[in-house]
């Protein structure tokens, strides 16, 4: 399969939202922090997904975005991949995709929190905020829920 | 025991800097990339430290720095404490200083690979760098041997 040339359509973009929902509604379910996150290679193939994992493996450093880098394991290179995740990425995520060259974010919303995606944005990165409904109820509640939560997982 | 105010002396940079050292030695024994750090409290505690795990463990998202990170465990706060590290931080690792708000990072060189310690500094973060000579060679001899290895860690 090649590469589809252009930004993905509508259709693509809401698939590849819902495995992020998916995987920040079981976070949920588990106890943590509703935030997921995949890895997706140029081709459209799911290469890793995952979300935050704080509160249930105590790992402050597992956040969706990484989660989800991490259960992609080693790749040689991640040119054309894109890393779809339910909310604007920190500055730690913000670094991973700079450092790592991944083409393309999608952001299923920046409304409860924005991080780095406009830097992204600037240095050449593909930025698609979807501001979708349901991640900001998502977030919204969490936050209302576990504000102390919240805070330790943006260091705040 | 009461933070010091003002920067460490010479012989805690020291001191600090070997046990990153001693890290990066295990993951280089261990067939890895010989990076290695540590996260020190504001009272010159070792609250967690770690080495880059992409060849033992075959996960990508673990350099020196987020391996310190992550097995110093959950902090309600980062403030005061110190980011130890053998290399200057890439993009990711510089990415989780600055959004957990860490307050000093020591740099053991920045002449093999320079991330973003420079913006750290510019965004009000303390930042000391040792130019060590054997973190220097360490690096150096890692990199001519396993060039692949490496371009993948930086994800070139």
């Amino acid at each position: 399969m090649t590469r589809q040339p252009g930004p993905p359509d509508e259709a693509t973009l809401r698939a590849w939202l819902a495995i992020a929902v998916e995987e920040a509604r079981t976070g949920m379910a588990e106890g943590g922090v509703p935030i997921g996150a995949a890895l997706i290679s140029a081709d459209g193939e799911v290469l890793g997904r995952g979300h935050n994992r704080r509160v249930q493996d105590g790992d402050p450093s597992a956040h969706g975005e990484t989660d989800a880098f991490r259960n992609a394991g080693r790749q040689r290179t991640y040119r054309g991949t894109t890393m779809v995740t339910t909310l604007s990425p920190c500055w730690y995520c913000t670094g991973l995709i700079r450092q790592f060259g991944i083409s393309r974010v999608v952001v299923g919303e920046s409304t409860t929190f924005t991080g780095g995606h406009g830097d992204l944005e600037a240095l050449g990165v593909e930025v698609i905020v979807l501001e979708d409904a349901a991640c900001i109820a998502m977030m919204r509640e969490f936050i209302a829920d576990h504000p102390d939560i919240w805070n330790e997982d943006i260091g705040e």
